[in-house]
């Protein structure tokens, strides 16, 4: 099984961006950590873009069984990742750092969530952790 | 480790009500997923009430490390249980078995979700085990 | 054929409540005008409740054929009500007294509308004769 | 004892007209299932318009008893036929044939039930039997 | 000069409908003090009509130098009359008897008014004769 | 009888303020039409503010028999001039110069309407006129 | 193949209203337009209406095989009209001669357009030709 | 006189819950402090509950000529505990020991306020205070 | 201790104004009810202005230990009183005469509220003493 | 003449995505469909990215005399796009596959509606060779 | 050339007022940095009102060639003052110590821009240096 | 001290975009005025882009002391700008060239205020010298 793992816009600042909302551990700590609990169980395969149009393309082209997707803040306006979710069969699975719920306004509506097969948030790394479960449990790996 | 597990209104007729959103397996068998996952990593207590009063009273006087909500349709305007959740100091997970963002409009609005550590929706039972995981793995078990 | 009536919050003060608004006739007065017109064409049911658990409970467990349900303020928020008459297959009935359109705006929303087979609204007690006569009709009694 | 029934546009079409929605029954049908129903407990009249102007002219011209009302689409906008129905004496029940909570969100709210003394929605033919009996039971008929 | 007066929807009833908001005055009576005020500085024509449609008609056919709109209940949702006060050259006074503002709150907003050159609103009978005084006063007659 | 003439905020700088709005008269000058008008059939009073509380004060000190009042933009939201005007028993007349419904979105609503008798507004200098006759009328002057 | 044009209300004063939104063409130039674009491809009946209900009796005992609906500012509330749109098997195209984007706001909503098979706006008599040519292509014409 | 005060979801926390809003006093301190103050100018009874319900019962069966009411997270959507308070005639004082208007927007909003006599809000323990003072003032005590 | 008692806009017409919103007790009675009931526990002092600069231009230069504050219509919408109140350390009591709640729904909004210590409405006069004796308590007085 | 047809986010995947809605044919049939209506009346060309900021530089950077845009999801929200419109002088037409007013209501909604000619959708390919041909008249070719 | 530097209500209070949103230089000693600043480039006239009416009476009234104006919190509603602005020809440029778009909602929004030449915020007394450079740059000086 | 100045999507199209609104000045020339007003007070780098994402990446890579930020319409919907700003410790101003509140009612709302440092609108090329002359000063150059 193979889970391509799509973090979105300002994730790549991970350990430095606003440490007391998404705490101090970096985006290449995070894929460690989920690359250790999946283990040999799936393939992993990490993208990172600050690109709407960059996020797109990768979800097109991508081959994984799974994804496992980090919106950043397009998961309040961009209607083009909903609609590029829709274009593929495998299952996306939406994830969250921080709890969205507890901040702005505007971050408790996600527009690509109705594309999604399900949601994980407020866990930190371990929301990724969660989501690639999901895949493996949803392919019985 | 002790783990709650608390089922809102209308969970005790799962596998009867709705199946084509919520299938057909009922809380039993759901429970009974969860218990095999979990095994001695925790302990697990289960409640269901379709009471908002008995499902505060429940918050209020449990002794668990953790716990796992699903709270129907009281997450759509229950801002008592909201309150009831920071009454305590142990982390609740909500959680959904249908992805709430493919439903009607009331359905996408939590108002217990800013009370609770993080949310995980969308993959029927297994919504349960990712949510304990997700305990587990906060108390390092 | 049986036909369960339930009556919801703040029915049970009938004949005390706000007279100008809902009447002077009693809860127990409606009954029997309704026992009386339906005769013995159906086995009629009474319950009354002021909680909304109470509520979901009784539709759950019942083998009534048919429910006229006033669900009182509940009408207007309880979206577990609403989804309780879904987890049943047995028609229900939305009825009220008065015509909620004449009074305050939030009165003007029906949570559970959506979830019933019909309504009826505005003719006092003859509410009650009307949806108890649309589930006979429906029965073909 | 003299009951009008108005039906308002596109009502003509029943029959033809989305049959998911509105049944394969005719007016044709519907008026005679009515009227058998009704037997000489009182006369009745039939009336169907597409004009918005022609229903508030009908309103104002009857001598009716007591008026039956499907004002169709107008329900939702016609403020006009609400003030018809405010300049008459004679009561007047709104129907519809469907259950308008289960429909479009705009279905949703009737701009004329304030005028009216009730409402019968969702029984089919059957919501006309109902609302000539409510006329009927007012009038001690 | 040529003043035409437009009575809507309802204003046939006037006298009959609702004289705790419109007063004992018909229609007719009206008339005529607006005649007897004007007499010789102006000629008066009056029509009235239920029907939208009608009364876009007669404003389109109208030889007037100014026209007097009594619109009813169009006034809060014809666009379509709205359109047609547009379509010609003349100048339209809307005219309401009662004050729209102390009423419910759907009679606040005139979605004709801003075609119009200016609005009287809350003086009975009065209100024709101020807006055929601003509609002389504009021939400088 | 007794008219007072209220003119609120920027009606000073009539003449000189925004003349494609307002047009070229001065406030002195509309004054004089509206004495001309008058004649000996009332005393006038003219009285402009630019303070709100000024405006309050005049209203509540007045002994005038009835009141035309231009609020400029408090009429918008000024709730306390609308306290003021329910204070006194003399009838007010609300005037507009402009057309206010053909303006910005937020000029459409008047705070005031429902605690005025009537309101004119559209034509310049005559709607002061018009708003005078109108009490003038209402006195049988 | 027969194409059925409806012009709703206050195209009739094409030429004359308002020129610079809607050109100086009347609607006889525009028919003759169409009549020599469609040429023999399909026989064209035109019907221009300002009544709602005429327009609806009109959709309703057409034979035509399409329809080309210009329904004007019908097209912002008349649910009538997309209700006698749903009645009827023939395709229906909604047209606008101006871009109904540009304008007011409330132009930017269509009731209607849900009803229709597609839209053409901002194209003046075009749009007509558009519409027609969409019909055309839809039957293999 | 007897006064009863009703305390409702998540009340019988105080001291544990949240102390930073609600400070570290019980209930019970509250209502020793409450006691100490009314002395034997009144008999007063405590109630606490996390049910909806169990309030709306409470009030329907009391015999106090006048009711403190802490309604708790209910004040904000319990329009069946309005309902309830509408039910009875002894006057009905609302508290909040915060001051709900430096909170979050949803507790601006109280569904139960237009039914009660009074509110009190902002004063800690003293708000009960301050309301039995109310209550016994009302009653000349 | 010192108390500043500050009355907003008309508040000077109390006993005038709408006797049956506020009654008949003019403010001078209030004041002395206030004063019997304070005695000599406080020493306070009496403002009323219906100007908002000059309650603002009050509230900076008072040196009172507490303020009870009924800014009147002010109350929905003056955020320069919300920021005046921000801008001393004493401590402010927002008072209504009228249970703000049964009223027009502007009125249930205000704008200062969470920018005081708490509020008190719907008592009449002893909504004054009651605010009144919250700040004592609070001093200890 | 030269058309300039753009296609925006996921329509590189038409044919695979979500056929129910978007039909099976690729967009490189579509083209093919539109050059063989066109012919040798225009010179086309066909441009599609997924990115927003490649969109805006090849509107920037065109020499063609018209523009095809089917902007995908960005209609409903890139008021950048609506700005890069606004910066060329050649015409642009919106169109769309689908009748985006039968679907969700976010799409509904069209942020470069106004800065455009004028839009056609509903029509399949359709669409695009209606919206070439609306160029093509424009040009008088 | 001269500049008239407007502060509104409460500004006189800075340095004492909120010092944590505010900063704790008093507006003696803001107005002593813009002098020097501004040097002799400009004369510069300072003043300071509580009173939207005496704000409204200094702009109408000042023969500055630009006015510098902080209105407070009357930027979030005085309709009034915009349209003082109108009034005049000179410049005004809006300016605020803080930036509003950290702080609640409603100061999001200023009902003054529109009538301003531009704006500055979020400089503290800075603000009003840079709004002075934009006043002295307009004029060429 | 260094200054980066970034300009979004379409304003690379300064002097050729909608004169009217944006002027004739072109990027070029905006830049060098800046330059020639910053002089050697600091370096200075600019950098448009059309694309969201070339933004982000560029606000993320810059060593930069201070950024001067046109986002163009971005302003009013990238809240992954608004996230990117908040990734670094350098201030960032926002400038727009117009005054955006005199535009339509979406270029009212920024997005990113609430992340910059402060903002200048309104001032054309200025905008920009004022920015850099506020990040200047907050440097004490």
């Amino acid at each position: 099984m193979k889970i391509l793992v799509i973090n979105g816009p300002n994730l790549n600042m991970l350990g430095v961006r606003e440490p007391d909302v998404y705490g101090t551990e970096t985006l290449a700590r995070i894929n460690e950590k989920l690359a250790s609990y999946v283990g040999d169980r799936a393939t992993l395969e990490f993208f990172q873009s600050n690109s709407e149009g960059g996020i797109i393309d990768k979800i097109h082209s991508s081959d994984a069984d799974g994804i496992v997707l980090n919106a950043g803040a397009y998961t309040h306006y961009s209607y083009a990742i909903h609609d590029a979710i829709k274009c593929i069969s495998a299952p996306v699975v939406e994830v969250h750092l921080s709890n969205i719920y507890k901040r702005e306004e505007y971050r408790h509506k996600s527009v690509i969530a109705a594309a999604c097969a399900g949601s994980v948030c407020g866990f930190g790394a371990d929301s990724y952790v969660l989501a690639a479960e999901a895949l493996l449990r949803k392919k019985g790996v």
